[in-house]
């Protein structure tokens, strides 16, 4: 397997730590439109097995070209989910199997924004599942962690646990905190208000997706590890529109849990019209007030030795148990910011991201896991990708997961 | 008497507006550094005593200059404080009474910034006190509404109502709101981020004057007039500091009702560093986040004509009634902006700090008010200034003002 991972920020270089400690591949080539940066990486790490590369990610053919270069066979997308699409098709173009950890983007329904969906995450990518069956390709779309490890989750729990699923309720929350600043986001400002502001996504089985408010359907969700009650919200996100393709749960919904407090100052920023991304004239400058409130805070990107704390993603699945009985059961996996830091030197948000499609590369290598066309994590075997996620070093990845059983 | 008004914005306007429907003066010129704004004012009142001119109102020569050149015995400062200190100096150096509505700026003390006072609030005016004295002038400082009209009511509280006051605590409310706006405050964002970020102030008469940490204090204050109930917190405010130089309240405060909402945006713009008025780098512009803040929301100058509502000043006193038995009564003033707007085109706020300098200014033409040095309106006496304040017009300015006898 020769790998070429596009992206040398913070996703990119936590995968790039993760799979040199692995043996399943020849080759791993780092590509960013920067050179220095993946460059500083290949002398990190210092494996024989790793090279830097500088590439366009919004150009195909400039990525289809360093492909074919470096003889790539799986194409590891770690930038913005607004360059989705261009190495997509590079990959496809080039003959490679294609990886992300997010889906290409939406665009909200013209008249009604907050009821019925536009052109949904992963649309633009699932509309050329024929081009990738047909050159007996595999897409694997969303194997980060959400979407990823959860939509595994997911998978695991239809054959295993539940003979019926009522709703896959996806649950991100976390207790991060930052020392010396009053108010600082553990991942960047201006991604989290358009998550926030895009209008969320639901899925029921007789109702197909549709979309609401933001923010809406607040509730309390107790996350295990220590991490205790969050406030939740339904944020748009891709499991909802991976899980319904493969799974027959009745619902499916994601849901952030911001908090409070950051629920509060989004709405606040919202209410001011400081979420804006269209630029105001400030005394005779022209300046996007978003930009603005980005640069008031620390970037989330050099905070990592400053945070303290534990994230935890994970499904809230409630149905019918495999014994017939009603379930509810919360599938999940926690990353300790100390640890991944002390370990990786990768916050734990982003390492959390980045252990899952180095995972699915290792079946992929070892062909535990095959598939052609454009496919979600949810279309595979969760056991192996569960099992190699848990088991200890050097056979596994040594990070387990847990399962809670919550009262119905 | 030949008055100069300092100001031809919101209160310098609707002073003029107020002032032109009395006889108790010969001349008026309205000065401002940008002189087509006092030359649409005099061309809007087309009134023979009102004049335009040009003038810096942070050079204390040039204000006495233009006294000098028009033979002005009173000057009334309706610009920003900022410019308190050079028109009260150009007035004393021009031998003309001195009228404001604000008074000179406070400066946080360096060290216990939330527990000490460091320079207070007209500080400097006062330490000008002899000055004033030996060139047999008077200075009238904070003579707006609040401060002004809440000081009077105090000196009416303590002549006619009590026998002895535990507190006098000024509470402004309003339920002003500006049709088609999420959120548009009715006064400058940058100004009530400026108040609310000093430190309130407080004054106890075995303690002296003190100060407490922003937003200190919250409390419900029911106001009347229809406005109801609404969130208040101590904000640093003149009349802490003049009521206890000429009353004998053993406690005086200034809560201001922002309400819940917000006091909310404030505390959120703090926690993001968006009050700040540091210029921060934004994608290489450079700019103030208050600044910003500023420039998303409409501006309060133009948005009279949107707005709906009232606007409640006054000052809650408890203590010993002049029965002995206990009391409680605050003693208010209500503009309703509709009323203000179809009577005088200029909206409630601003309308209401500005009829209470004219009044002043009238006692003052008639000799009903006579003093010399710095004074406070609690030097003078109450009683004709209320009068004058509610009775009909053509005798009185025709505003009532209203007293509400509480539980006690």
């Amino acid at each position: 397997m020769r790998i070429l991972i596009v992206g040398a920020g913070g996703v990119g270089s936590a995968a790039v730590r993760i799979a040199v400690r692995r043996d399943f591949f020849e080759k791993l080539v780092v590509a960013d439109y920067d050179p220095a940066r993946p460059q500083a990486l290949v002398d990190e790490v210092a494996d024989p097995r790793v090279e830097a590369a500088q590439v366009d990610a919004s150009r195909a053919d400039a990525v289809a070209g360093l492909i074919e270069a470096h003889g790539i066979t799986h194409v590891l997308n770690a930038v913005d989910p607004r360059f989705v699409m261009p190495i997509f098709d590079g990959a496809l173009a080039a003959g490679a199997t294609y990886l992300d950890m997010a889906m290409s983007l939406s665009t909200p329904h013209p008249e009604q924004p907050h009821a019925l969906p536009g052109v949904k995450l992963g649309d633009e990518q699932f509309a050329k599942d024929g081009q990738w069956k047909d050159a007996g390709r595999l897409a694997l779309v969303g194997i980060g962690v959400e979407p990823g490890l959860s939509d595994v989750f997911a998978r695991y729990a239809e054959d295993h646990l539940f003979s019926e699923i009522d709703e896959l309720g996806v649950r991100d929350g976390a207790n991060l905190v930052v020392a010396g600043y009053d108010f600082a986001p553990s991942f960047s400002i201006w991604t989290t208000i358009e998550e926030c502001l895009n209008p969320p996504v639901i899925y029921e089985k007789d109702r197909g997706w549709y979309t609401t408010e933001p923010f809406s359907e607040p509730e309390v969700f107790d996350f295990p590890g220590g991490i205790g009650p969050v406030e939740c919200v339904n944020v748009e996100h891709e499991e909802v529109l991976l899980m319904p393709r493969w799974t027959k749960a009745k619902r499916v919904t994601f849901k952030y849990g911001l908090g409070d407090e950051f629920i509060g100052v989004l709405k606040t920023l919202h209410k001011l019209g400081l979420d804006s991304t269209a630029k105001v004239n400030v005394k005779g400058v022209e300046v996007s007030p978003r930009d603005v409130v980005a640069a008031c805070l620390p970037d989330p990107a050099t905070i990592g030795d400053k945070m303290n704390g534990k994230t935890c993603a994970g499904v809230w699945v409630t149905g019918t148990g495999i014994d017939g009985q009603p379930r509810s059961t919360y599938l999940y996996h926690v990353a300790d910011n100390d640890e991944t830091m002390r370990e990786y030197g990768s916050q734990a948000v982003v390492w959390q991201t980045a252990i899952n499609p180095v995972i699915a590369l290792e079946l992929l290598a070892t062909g535990v896991w095959t598939g052609t066309g454009v496919l979600g994590p949810e279309a595979f075997d969760a056991k192996p990708f569960l099992d190699l996620l848990a088991a200890p070093a050097p056979t596994g990845y040594g990070s387990p997961w847990g399962m809670e059983d919550r009262a119905v």
